[in-house]
């Protein structure tokens, strides 16, 4: 499968080139790294930035300048600034709050300062869209609890007539 | 206590059997399992096919055709035709996120694919309702995170002046 | 860095001394704990409560009578009359998920009745509003798994451009 994986949203040089590191030696997916966009702390801004990479309907699926996976880093703090996930909720197709409650689960095994991170997971259309921390170490950390799963993911999240129903089995 | 389970929503001949036997061996509590409905993946029909099934009000409590408990399965994955969860949640009186959550961790404990099935849990009326993935694997692993506590979690949610607050003490 | 502490909503006797204790003796945190307000389960009541502590704007965030944190006790539970987490939800400038998984998470490692508790965290303005069971163990277990977090989240909810991005670094 050939997948690509781009940053978009508030990333800044802490987390950036770590989660870059992070797809690019997946050793269970040959991803491909698209740009990386820093996006100012506007609601309206984040949301036409997400927008513009994912694959809105089944005739972009196929789209090579549109990507799979979309991650974002920060605006997930407790400052009034910090507004990703309500940029982003409204957008979503389908949340995936498993998702989140995998990453946040993770992450809490490592350090009880997980909490303080509200991050978020969805689809928009069928693209995956990751909301994680902008710290170097909390991005990562999320990000890693659910890459295993992620190529799968792509894939289910791509068919129209495919089930999931047997993924456990 | 007696209590009533049946089967709705989008039960297919995987999960099916094997979440009955589950609450039909079930040490703690005598469940009646009652019928099972396959519904296609319609967001109105699988609305009603459920709601059909709840005790709405107060004056419903006592009606024996009428369940305790509502299990849907399938319809939980990341495909666009996987609506269970979001033809649901409009009907919730009360959604049950700790159940929901509570299902996750345990089933991440197993396999990380449980974060690939968006399980949801709420009272419809006084009927606890519980979405999860279609695969006999999944759908059991997830029911019997809360199969325990489900007899408790019934009782409290037919009781108008109850207070299920000294469960902890 | 001082802060407040105030209980309000629907606390009782069992759980309210518990938590003021909890607080008083909290090792990494000088807190100061106000009053403890009854109230009826009506949602307007509570909403009215709880807004009446907060810091709704900057202004507000050194007025001494105001609180940093709002802990509610009890109506979280499974029956009609639980309803403080419905009642609390529109005032949220900003829900704080990971802080109820943080809890959910932590507590049903001690009980699986944890799952019986929608617990719920938000922020109203600047203040950190935490709603947990009414139980005087539930209530004391949730509040323990985000205590050694909440004095940095209380520092963060007050700033207006600061950024929780390098918390995990
Ligand atoms: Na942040």
């Amino acid at each position: 499968m050939l997948s690509d994986s781009c940053y978009s949203g508030e990333s800044d040089d802490r987390s950036g080139p770590e989660l870059c590191k992070l797809f690019e030696t997946d050793p269970s997916e040959s991803w491909k790294v698209g740009s990386c966009t820093i996006v100012p702390d506007d609601a309206t801004k984040i949301a036409e930035a997400v927008k513009s990479r994912c694959k809105l309907n089944k005739a972009q699926i196929e789209q090579q300048d549109l990507c799979d996976v979309v991650v974002t880093t920060g605006g997930t703090g407790l400052t009034s600034r910090d507004i990703t996930i309500q940029a982003l909720a409204p957008l979503y197709t389908k949340p995936l709050p498993s998702f989140s409650t995998a990453m946040v689960v993770g992450s809490l095994k490592i350090t009880p300062l997980a909490a303080l991170s509200q991050v978020s997971c969805g689809i928009i259309g069928s693209t995956i869209v990751l909301s994680v921390p902008g710290s170097r170490k909390g991005s990562s950390e999320n990000i890693q609890q659910i890459l295993p799963i992620l190529p799968h993911a792509v894939a289910t999240a791509q068919t129209e007539s495919g089930s999931s129903r047997a993924l456990h089995a």
